[in-house]
């Protein structure tokens, strides 16, 4: 039995953009159960935007990690050690734990996964957090109606690849925004978008609104926002009378210091956005999925099924050992990742 | 008969805030209704913050006046001639109509009012298009809860003065933001507020914020928005999890020009607002009366009964004589009126 593990440490806050230096590796010894407790040992390692917020010492939805702490995050394990009655050596469980090679976890926050009904990592993907977000944004707040015209962004990302494949299934045409020609073309032949525009090739948002505008010949009923900045600002102005924009993320926005950096219009943006939600009786509602953990069982009976039926497909981009998951992390909040970003932290066997 | 009627166009497109330029009173022939239409003589003419749009050429909830026309507006009228079989001269009606001193209507539009029912020209306040926003504004899009703390900017307008008296008959905590210390003292005094914040007094939207957030010690549950720019600025910050934002006007903007008017905090308030519906989970509603002019029989029963037990009170603001519309209307737009504006265009009698 190891009598040591490793996990990563926030080194200090950033300011703007993460760099090696917030991060700190450290090698610290082996905690021990205690009673309704489990070790387990961390096979997976999800990796998404909202921890960036987590490290700035201010209000948000979660709480902050403290400075000397671990960060947090939701895993795949195995368990080692198990003091709850519930588990066993050897199970595959899920839940939220850290950035470490080891966790000691309250057994009532974990569940137990079955290997065999899917590939374990979806647990952290298509068939987790990322899919009920997913799922609970675009059915609650984007109230999808067939024939209607669905936008996302980050199209190809964790969230937004089901949001777009669940729009399709639900008879919506469905246009991307996603970053680079190729992960355009893979929104289109894999996930089956009607269409998907490429930022980057957008020099500015009225460029970006141009290329939105063709791929929308009806308008934008649904507007689901993962990133806000310049995306935000091309899409609004395409919103159709009555429609919806659940608020999931602002991935673009994040890494933002004090004052949050401008935008392309400057300082008449929010005017225009407040005249746009006004003139368009626009719905905006944003949401946590925190507050909706009480769907999962429903999320999973019809999202599985997809699953099972091959009607969802999905990607991950999976970095190898702990000690890479803070450059995978920086690499994610500039969109360096293609699918889910997952770290790999130990093997199954 | 008179041969000759008086009206006022549109002289030109305003640059930013309308001056007088941009008016002209006319005197044209006497028109003679057709078939299914009556002539009216106008008594009380309803002037409204949504006018300032219609002067623009620019896609808006309501069709831009053409330049050279006369501007529209709700009225109070007399019927003088009828040719249609529902109205007889001597009736009284209310409807869409415009500036001027007779109109040509089609009957279809009109509804006739019960002069012993209530004074007439609360049909273009509290028991009309003003009183119908407060209340499908509230409660449709702010979802009231007893014991919830409401904010309502422009509280001693036509709609705001509505909107905090039904929230004090809810049971509701209700905080207005208001212009000067005579409107707040009113709001409390008279209208029943728990409080009411002047927004000249205070320097900044930061200042704002701190007199809001002393007459809010438990948060803000809904923001009834009405003016957008400063007070919003000042407001959001202090929204709880899961509160309200029915976006009802934007009165602080309306006189903006091609780039908007800066707001204080400059480029960087579009993403704090992003950020906090996120992080709050803030559900933000624009809304058109226009859409739900079908619920006018459900609001005029419980509204009419608050307001024949003496629950409701209003104030109205009546500049006299056709002529003086252009000013009147231009002062309110800078918040010079107190109470409902309306102009007497000519006596009932």
């Amino acid at each position: 039995m190891q009598t040591e593990m490793r996990r990563i440490v926030l080194a200090r806050r950033p300011e703007g953009a993460p760099t090696a230096e917030d991060f700190r590796l450290e090698t610290v010894a082996m905690p021990v159960p205690g009673p309704g407790e489990v070790l387990v040992r961390i096979l997976y390692l999800s990796l998404d935007p909202y921890m960036r917020g987590r490290m700035n010492d201010a209000k948000s939805y979660a709480e902050p990690v403290a400075v000397g702490a671990p960060m947090g995050g939701g895993c795949v394990a195995r368990v080692e050690v198990s003091n709850a009655p519930d588990f066993a050596p050897g199970d595959i469980v899920t839940g939220m734990m850290g950035w470490a090679s080891h966790w000691v976890a309250d057994a009532e926050g974990l569940q137990t996964l079955d290997p065999d009904a899917a590939p374990i990592s979806t647990a952290l993907g298509v068939l987790g957090m990322p899919g009920l977000t997913a799922w609970v944004g675009l059915n609650e707040y984007g109230r999808p109606k067939e024939g209607e015209t669905l936008v996302v962004s980050a199209a190809t990302g964790a969230v937004g690849s089901v949001v777009g494949q669940l729009g399709r299934i639900y008879g919506l045409r469905v246009v991307g925004v996603a970053g680079g020609a190729e992960k355009c073309a893979y929104a289109v032949d894999t996930l089956g978008f009607d269409a998907c525009v490429d930022h980057r090739a957008a020099a500015d948002a009225r460029a970006l609104r141009q290329a939105l505008s063709a791929a929308c010949p009806a308008g934008v009923d649904i507007y689901y926002e993962n990133v806000g900045g310049k995306t935000l600002e091309a899409v609004l102005p395409l919103m159709n009378v009555g429609g919806r924009v659940p608020v999931c993320g602002m991935i673009a926005w994040y890494n933002s210091g004090g004052p949050i950096a401008a935008v392309s219009q400057g300082s008449d943006l929010l005017p225009k956005l407040w005249r746009t939600i006004l003139v368009n009786r626009l719905s905006v509602n944003g949401f946590i999925i925190f507050d909706h953990f009480h769907r999962y069982p429903e999320f999973a009976k019809e999202v599985g099924g997809y699953l099972r039926d091959g009607k969802l497909s999905y990607r991950e981009d999976v970095a190898e050992g702990l000690e890479s998951a803070p450059d995978a992390f920086m690499a994610m909040l500039k969109g360096g990742n293609f699918g889910k970003q997952l770290v790999k932290v130990s093997e199954p066997g």
